[in-house]
Parts: structure tokens; C-alpha cells; sequence
């Protein structure tokens, strides 16, 4: 049977499908991949949430773009043991990128999406951790998500937006003026065709997770957005959907963004709560690096330029002068990993051969000392 | 019992109230008002309409700025027809008026809208044509409805907002700039409030209408939008809660909205299509009417200015040089009624003394001929 649904199969056969689903559970082998309805289209959706509903059960809802790694599978588990049912979006929201960003290159990856899932469902099945699992993938066109006209990525372009300002011009806003705008009205578009009890999404992308609980509170939205720990490699790098551009000597050089958060949380952690001290450690480090880099020969080093690193009011994100003890603070930065200069035969360069530039982001949250 | 909650009442208490309600209708007297319950937070407003949702009860909304007239009722019986739960709002939403719009002398008439809504309620009680009810007022604080940043009316100022042009520039956008930003917004945070099956809104703002279905349909909101026929005075004015600025004089001409939508209206109906035929018919009559009045003394005329008369498209509101017949159009109109020049003692110059512009708008939607 396709995965594919196809906005065709009525209510009724989306229901037994889920019942049967359920009641195929206790014989099903331990190899046999766990079935989840895949919809392209909203109502049929819509009527599976209702039963959910009707049944007492609780939906807990993972938007993606797909290109699933770690990261994403940690917020399904994390959706899986909240909630009985777990919907999980694939969808590449050209709305949130600008009209020279990475929309064309970025990663899609349906057939490993989708192993991975069914993956991650036999293992929900076997787990004591928690009762819930995927039911649900929402994998919509564009037609669905924006019905009325074209996409636009234009800051001036027409549409129905989402705007929250002045959160989405800061930090990641000021070099990408549409993304949070094309954010926020993707997950608006989302949460409504879901009507999720709670919503999933990671620490790594800090000013979105901002961003959404702003967006849920101040349209009085009837979902609880929970916020999963940044998933991240044995040495600290950050997992990100497009590491798989980077290679092995930009990977290790981008871990630098975790050794700067790192310098500059440990100041906080010994005392420190100015900006200077904060931000002059983690700055120091990133530079050292550099520095450090630029002595080596283009084919053995990787460059890089820091867009920014941020010591922010966790709610606002105003840049702040002094760490409030009771407020804590966000610590961000972003990297632009530059294209290899030279590679090597046999080096392992990443998907595009090292010469896609990576934008890396990552980020700690200074807890609150009092 | 004050009729305002102040969001302490818990869910089993209101609960238990509606369903006081519902037991207690076959012994109430006729005379005796029909309670409905006054939310000013989201929360137990939420508990109620779950509770709806439990009982399999259908919700029709209906969201005002309250000084209700007949067409504000006239969307309540609608509502009360197809729902058996009506949830009316009443908030003077500030974003949606600019900062030199007339926001501080937007009428505001608690007393008498509860009185009306109550009495509505005992006419839905004894009335055979359907079986709903008023049982909830949402009368939100503006720190309920923006809780982060106060509202801004500034076209450029901060905050959450709701989006959709190019529909918001046209029209009434064209003057009101921030307009429909704040209409849209504010509509879909009381969605969001209250989740309804349906949604009421009035013909009269046929901009709105548009403007709204159009929100529902891009943010994939599980709504349906009803539109209902504008209500009018026996000679076609339509009803406003501005009328209550006009007095007399400026009500008679005033009508002339409605007499040159007539004249385009009949255009089309005894067969012309074009922009020219249609348009030319309705604004010779606005022509006419007021050279006439200009050739009477200041204390006998009343003078307007024609902000616009437009012939559009139903869905996009572009404007046509030529009705399609298959899709027909909206011809609508907005006149600014200027102040009085000169009053005559005891003549009913309306709430103001006819000091007060007022903004009149109407229209007809021309229906597709095939």
C-alpha cells in the first residue's frame, strides 16, 4: 500500500486503520514496521485529531522539514512519552527562506525520513519510558499550506503572515529579515490544521522557541509548546540538518560554536554576570581558533566568520548589559562556515563537496541564580 | 451576582451553571432575563467550550464591539438558528483603529447591550425557528486580548499581528491603513478563544467578509464563515453604530449610500457589465444629491465627500473594468458625512451635535448571472 494518502480514504477507514493499528500491536513481530497514516491534506487529518479527541487520547505534534536526525528523533520520544499520539509534519516551508538563501539546497531526505520513523516507532513500542507513538505524518504540498497565493519570500511580498516583531528582527532576523515571518505562519498554519494538545520543539533554535511561545500566547492559542534539550554529538556539536554539508574539517572546526558557548558559560557559572566578561570569553575563543587557521595551509584548514554572539533576556531577547540573576539569560551565536579553499583526494568534504557555505547556530541558556 | 466573572470561577461551576441553565428553561417565566455567563479571561471560557464539545453541542460566535444595533442581533438569531451554543464578544479593539481615528469616541453601551442580548435571549427561548442560545459573553481586557506589548495602532509598530494583503490595502485600506491588521488580528485570537463551528459576520463590511474568509481559509482554521445580509432601516440605510452620530438631517442624506448602490445595482440588473455603465449610474446619483444640497443654506444641507465607489472582484476585490458573469462582483461604496455647518435650535443633531464626521460604508454584491 502507497504511504501516500491521497485525501481520498473517508473517516471511517482512517479510524479502523488507527484501531487496527492498535489491536495488530500485541502480534505484530519485532522486524514488521509500525504503521502510520500519511496525509497530504488537512480534513482527513482532521478527522483522525477528532477521534484522538473522542478517545481521551492526547496528541503531542513535532513539526519538521524533514532531513531527520537525532535532534528530531529526541522531540518525537519526548512528544511520545507526554502524549498517547504523536503527528510529526515534514514539510520545507519556502516561506522562511530568503529569496538568496538555501531553500533549493536544502536537504530532503523522504526515504530515510521515513525509516527513521518507523524505526522510532518499533523502538516506542518496546519502551517502559512512555505509552505514546507516531500516528500521524503530515507531509503537506504548497497548495495546501498556502492556498490562496504563491508563496512569497519577499519582505514586501503579498500574503497571510504571522508577524512578530521586534523578537523576529532580532539576532538570526537581522541577516534573514523573512525567516521568522515565514516561521511563525508556518506553525500557525500547522497548529491549526493539528490542533495539538502540546507542541515540540528543540532547544537549537533558541529565538524560534522564543518566538513560538510569544506566538501562542499573545493569539491565545490552546497548546502548550514544549521546549526538548539541544540535541548534540559526544563532543558538543550541535546536531543540525545541515551539518551534512560540512565534512570532517569543518566539522570539527564548527565545533568551535560549542567551545565559545562553553568559555562563556563557565564565566557565568564562576561568578560573572557583565556582557564583557560573558561575551569576552567566548569571543576570545572563537578568535583563538581562527587565528589559529589562518597559519595553516588552505587544504588543511577551514575559516570561518562569527555573525554574532548574544547575550540576551531569555523573553525579549534585548541584548543585555549585565545578567539579571533572577532572569538569566540566552548566550547564542552563529557561525558562517566559509567553503573549503582547497580539499584533498579521499577527504571526506561533506555533501556538495565542501563548497556549500553552512551557517551554523547554537546556544546555552544561563539558568537563573537566584 | 455581578454579571462579570472574574476568572475564579472553576470549570465545575460553570459547568453546572450551564446546565442549571438548560434544566431551568422549562420552568422560567417569560419575563425574567435569561442568564448567560460574562468571561473576561480566556481560561473558563475555554472550560465552557469544551464542556459544549462534550455534550456534542454545535458553538456559533459572534464578535462585536458592542453598541449593538439590529444587526448585531440579526447575526445572533443566525447563529442561534444553526448552533446550539452562541458565544458573543464585545471588545473595542484598538489596533484596528489609526491613532487619529475616532478609537476614544467609539460608542460604548454595556448597559444597554446586556439588556438587548437578554432580551434576545427570551425571543430565541419562545422563538420556533431554532433551537441555540446566548450562553456566553466574552468581554475581554486589552491585557487578556495583547498580553505581551500594549496594542500598537502605528502601521509600523510592534507586536504580534495577523497579515493578509494585498487584500488589507484596498478599499477601506486604502485610508485606514492599519486597518485590517487589526481586524484580522483580533479575530483570530478570539477564534482561538473560543474555537467555534461558525462564525458570524455581517454583509455590511463586505471587506471584512473577505478579508476574514480568506484568514480562515490560508491558516487553515477549522471555522466555517457565515455571512449574514445587512441589516437595514425600512428605507435601505444600513445599520451602524455610527448611525448614532448622524441625527436627522445628515440620516436622510446619508441614504444616499444606499440609493447609489440602487442605480449600479439596477445597471446590472437590466444587463450591463461594464465598470462605466455601473459606476457612472451610481455615482451621477451621488453627484446629483449633493449639488443639490449645496445649493441650500448651511443650516438645511448636509455635505459629504465620496471616498470611493468601487466595482471588484468577490474574492480577490481587484477592481474590474467588467463584471464577469460567472463570478459577479461587489459594488460598495464609503462616503464621509462632513460635520454640520449649522444647527437649528431643537433639531435632533444625533450623539456629538453633529460635530462628529462619520464614515459610512455600504455595499450590494452583484450575483453571478450564470
Amino acid at each position: 500500500m502507497s504511504r501516500i494518502m491521497r485525501g481520498v480514504r473517508s473517516f471511517s477507514t482512517a479510524a479502523s486503520a488507527l484501531l487496527a493499528d492498535a489491536s495488530a500491536d500485541a502480534t505484530r513481530s519485532a522486524r514488521q514496521p509500525l504503521a502510520f497514516q500519511i496525509f497530504r491534506d488537512v480534513p482527513e487529518l482532521r478527522q483522525l485529531r477528532r477521534q484522538i479527541i473522542r478517545n481521551d487520547r492526547t496528541l503531542g505534534f513535532v513539526p519538521t522539514m524533514g532531513a531527520l536526525h537525532e535532534g528530531h528523533l529526541a522531540l518525537i520520544r519526548e512528544a511520545a512519552k507526554e502524549n498517547t499520539d504523536v503527528f510529526v509534519s515534514i514539510y520545507v516551508n519556502p516561506t522562511q527562506f530568503g529569496v538568496n538563501e538555501d531553500l533549493s539546497s536544502y536537504p530532503r531526505t523522504w526515504d530515510s525520513d521515513m525509516a527513521k520513523l518507523e524505526k522510532l516507532n518499533e523502538e516506542l513500542e518496546t519502551s517502559s519510558a512512555g505509552t505514546g507513538r507516531i500516528t500521524a505524518i503530515f507531509a503537506p504540498t504548497s497548495k495546501v499550506m498556502y492556498p490562496t497565493l504563491p508563496p512569497s519570500s519577499e519582505i514586501d511580498g503579498h500574503g497571510s503572515f504571522v508577524t512578530i516583531t521586534p523578537l523576529a528582527r532580532k539576532l538570526e532576523g537581522v541577516s534573514r529579515p523573512v525567516f521568522f515571518r515565514g516561521v511563525a505562519t508556518v506553525c500557525m498554519k500547522l497548529f491549526n490544521a493539528t490542533s495539538p494538545d502540546r507542541v515540540y520543539f528543540g532547544q537549537k533554535d533558541v529565538q524560534q522557541t522564543v518566538i513560538i511561545k510569544r506566538m501562542v500566547k499573545d493569539f491565545l492559542m490552546d497548546t502548550e509548546v514544549r521546549i526538548v534539550p539541544t540535541a548534540r554529538e559526544c563532543d558538543g556539536l550541535a546536531l543540525s540538518s545541515r551539518n551534512v554539508y560540512l565534512g570532517s574539517r569543518r566539522r570539527n572546526i564548527g565545533l568551535t560554536l560549542y567551545k565559545a558557548l562553553t568559555a562563556g558559560a563557565n564565566a557565568y557559572q564562576a561568578g560573572k554576570s557583565s556582557r564583557d566578561d560573558i561575551l569576552g570569553a567566548a569571543r576570545s575563543l572563537a578568535e583563538c581558533v581562527l587565528a589559529e587557521q589562518c597559519t595553516l595551509a588552505p587544504n588543511l584548514r577551514a575559516l570561518y566568520e562569527v555573525d554574532y554572539i548574544s547575550l540576551a533576556d531569555p523573553e525579549s531577547l534585548e541584548e543585555l548589559d549585565c545578567v539579571d540573576p533572577k532572569r538569566g539569560a540566552v548566550l547564542s551565536t552563529a557561525f558562517k562556515m566559509a567553503p573549503l579553499e582547497e580539499t584533498n583526494p579521499g577527504e571526506d568534504c561533506g555533501l556538495g563537496d565542501g563548497k556549500v557555505p553552512v551557517r551554523l547556530i547554537d546556544n546555552f541558556i544561563l539558568q537563573p541564580r537566584e
